[in-house]
């Protein structure tokens, strides 16, 4: 019997891993199998393996409980079958578990603590030069982003014509020394790629996974999207086969991570080789295949899905009208009962096109109308840059405006009594938001006036009881106090865009 | 016989007026009547005339045509009839006639020069002191604005309880000393008042019809609204004997002005005691007494009136949607095919209402995006004024920013070749305009970014001929040529909010 490499002792909501030797002859992504059992008093979960190259299969786990736990591995993979125990600890101090959806429309983490989403987007930050990837995270840790969106597959689109450093499968790629931003859609220029999809290319998943380890330390959520149709390279028009194949790869290598998140796709409705029929199978297989019931949606370009199906844990929406955007998170509210995420509503930027070059006031507006209508956001940046680093895909340094006063904003949902907030009609004139829970009603309100510029705001909400009043000035970063008022008062306000009047029963 | 008195020459489109004295007895603005019926070689019209008070009969009448008339004045009104001849001299230059719908979804005197409406709103300028009302016209004089929206009653809403100068009816109004922002819908303080409703205030409407001839002169049309719900008098809540009589009055006055159009009412929707029956019936009163087919449109609150009511000569719209307002120009467009005037789309200022706190910046792009969509839009102010002096209710002084930048949009509209905008579709990412008239198709784009804040943008329009483009920053007011292109071509752009490119064919 060969050696099996696992560790003795692991944090609960960590990944253990089992590896162990195997066959190598024929094909080993697709010949052989490899599937483990763990076991405590509280839980006996079977999952799968993967062939991680070089002879070797992993097995990867995410233990709920704390205690003590026993495993096997067994599959095609090797006529051996591999047995231990370990053993699994506290969860440490910024560990709460994974995300899962609480109070119908928002997030907690499993241990109960509430998950406020302040997202931001680097779609393939994780496929360019090492140093640019530390930069990117060394970024995150200072701002308050608590999700990142980003892609598995590599991108082939404006401002990202670059070669990833890895690429999902063995073979080769198109040669890309040609590509213009007018004829990168031509498919005369995109020939030549040589791929075998049945062997996946190891290499590419271990960088992909180190960076979700990374994140998890940095408390971020990766949300992951799985598929998406900026390509050239043809792995968004697989057959089901191979797509099968990178579904169950994908789950077995990442979903023992805690902070995965699966975004079934981008703009999955450009995906034109894909029909509803292929998205429903491939959500078949992630609530198969992954145990731990990691958060799932899938994001549209301009037809939403439908998050009625059961399988979407949450609304991950882009924006469908030019000019209404956060504006409709009530709606989706009512419509789907699901928290909303909107994960695409322009981004902070200079570029040429309209969902990259609004102001950072206009995002942060944006925040702003989705948190106070009971929802939230996801923040993009795209600056024009002479390197072509932008945010937005490659990750790198923030230069806008918004990030700050996104910290600023998280700051002011994590005051909320109680858990997250919800669209509350006070008047036409402003956007007012009150807790969720119904245990806090009548103790809060936040008045968002938008780009509303009243010098002065009345308020009623009855004789008896006093109020805490606060001017904030979202843009500016300030909270003032108004004072303690009582029956019909008057709130000034500077006669400026985006000030919220936050009212707190005393 | 008495004295009949009439001009022997008139202007072309100007008032031809003949007064003459009758009868006092009884009650002469119902028991007797006047009429007038004026001839040239080409044509003959039977007008209504009306009780100017002090014994004296008015009829008037808007000669459509040069050369010599001849008329004939008769009713119950005198035992006598009058009649003579007058001379109508040739339109001086800045008299262009009635404004009249052309091209569809555009305006046009009736001489044919094109008439781009800017429009502002100041509802109750004619009520108040005569000073205000010089310093009102004042101002129009210097601005751009070549419409305003008036009321013909007077009006009571906040920031506007004062009396008017004067009642349009004989009677006392109720007291008003004791109303205040939260009381004034209160049933029980809005009572005493006793009007009677069959004898009309001469002076009232002499005062108004001084101003439309004011506004004439400056070259700026009168939109009159004729009825509104704004009201502590009853004059919103008369009988449908009292409303046609005030009906005939008004028209029998007026209609005879060039520069009138009808405004059936502000906000009809909020006069919950009239139907939509009875808006029919006055748009039918208006229809059979108004010879000169003076524009007619009726303003909504929530409720958009069906524009496609044959009597409706263009839309007169308030915004139905809190944030898209304006952007939707182009669907109304296509619903009512009729030109489209967005009458309300929020007020530059800094009131408590969020229907008049937006920033001068915002009021410009409705306009833009208005204009670029093939419609007009309407300017109004509520900036708060030591003396509750507020343009869009009183007149006076403008404080704001956006009229310098309505000029400017205006030059600008007048440049465009043929007669008006119609929406293009050139991308996605911006708003382009293109002129109405297929004459002129492929030899214009107005392509307006909004409050995108692209650093260039590509363009394509054929590979043979020139094109003269300029960037138009529609804020600070300037136009930089940027140069002739052909082909596929670059226009650089400063990364700011509200850009346009102009290009023009060689």
């Amino acid at each position: 019997m060969s050696r099996c490499l696992y560790p003795s002792v692991v944090e609960r909501w960590c990944v253990f891993e089992v590896a162990v030797p195997g066959r190598q002859d024929r094909n080993p992504f697709v010949d052989w199998f490899i599937k483990g059992v763990f076991k405590n008093k509280n839980e006996e979960v079977e999952v799968d393996g993967f062939y991680d190259g070089e002879g070797m299969y992993k097995v990867r786990f995410m233990p709920s409980f704390e205690g003590e736990y026993s495993f096997r591995v067994f599959g095609s993979f090797s006529d051996d079958t591999y047995s231990g125990s370990f053993t699994v600890t506290p969860a440490s101090k910024n560990n709460h578990g994974p995300v899962r959806v609480a109070n119908t429309y928002h997030f907690a983490y499993e241990d109960g603590t509430p998950y406020y989403p302040i997202g931001t987007t680097c779609y393939v930050w994780t496929h360019q030069k090492p140093e640019l990837q530390e930069q990117t995270l060394a970024t995150l840790k200072d701002s308050a982003f608590n999700k990142i969106r980003f892609c598995i597959l590599p991108k082939h689109y404006v401002y990202n014509f670059n070669e990833p450093q890895t690429y999902p499968y063995e073979g080769a790629p198109c040669d890309s020394s040609g590509l213009t931003r007018e004829n990168f859609m031509d498919p005369e220029l995109l020939k030549g790629n040589n791929w075998d999809f049945t062997r996946l290319n190891p290499k590419h998943f271990q960088s992909i996974e180190r960076r979700i380890q990374d994140l998890m330390d940095l408390g971020i959520e990766a949300d992951l999207i799985v598929m998406h149709p900026y390509d050239r390279w043809g792995f968004s028009n697989m057959s089901s086969e191979a797509d099968e194949l990178y579904w169950t790869y994908v789950i077995a290598r990442f979903a023992a991570f805690r902070n995965v998140w699966w975004s079934l796709a981008n703009e999955y409705d450009l995906m034109k080789s894909k029909t509803l029929r292929d998205w429903e199978r491939y959500a078949a297989i992630v609530c198969e295949k992954d145990p731990y019931n990691h958060l799932r949606s899938i994001h549209n370009c301009r037809s939403i899905y439908d998050f009625n199906r059961p399988w979407v844990t949450h609304c991950s929406i882009q924006r469908v009208d030019q000019y209404k955007t956060a504006e409709l998170t009530a709606d989706y509210r009512q419509r789907y009962r699901k928290p909303v995420i909107l994960d695409e509503i322009c981004y902070e930027g200079n570029i040429e096109h309209g969902w990259g070059n609004i102001s950072g006031q206009e995002l942060v507006r944006r925040f702003w109308e989705a948190t106070c209508r009971g929802g939230y956001a996801t923040h993009g940046e795209t600056y024009i840059h002479p390197e072509e680093i932008l945010w937005w895909s490659h990750g790198g340094e923030l230069h806008g405006e918004s990030p700050a006063r996104l910290k600023f904003l998280y700051q002011i949902l994590r005051d909320v009594p109680g858990h997250g907030l919800k669209p509350y009609r006070l008047n036409s004139d402003s956007v007012t938001a009150v807790p969720e829970s119904t245990a806090h009603h009548g103790t809060y309100y936040l008045d968002y006036q938008g780009f509303n510029r009243a010098s002065f705001r009345n308020y009623h909400f009855d004789d008896e009881h006093e109020y805490q009043v606060d001017v904030i000035d979202t843009w500016n970063m300030t909270i003032t106090d108004a004072g303690i008022h009582q029956g019909k008062f008057t709130v000034k306000l500077p006669g400026r865009e985006y000030m919220a009047v936050r009212i707190r029963k005393v």
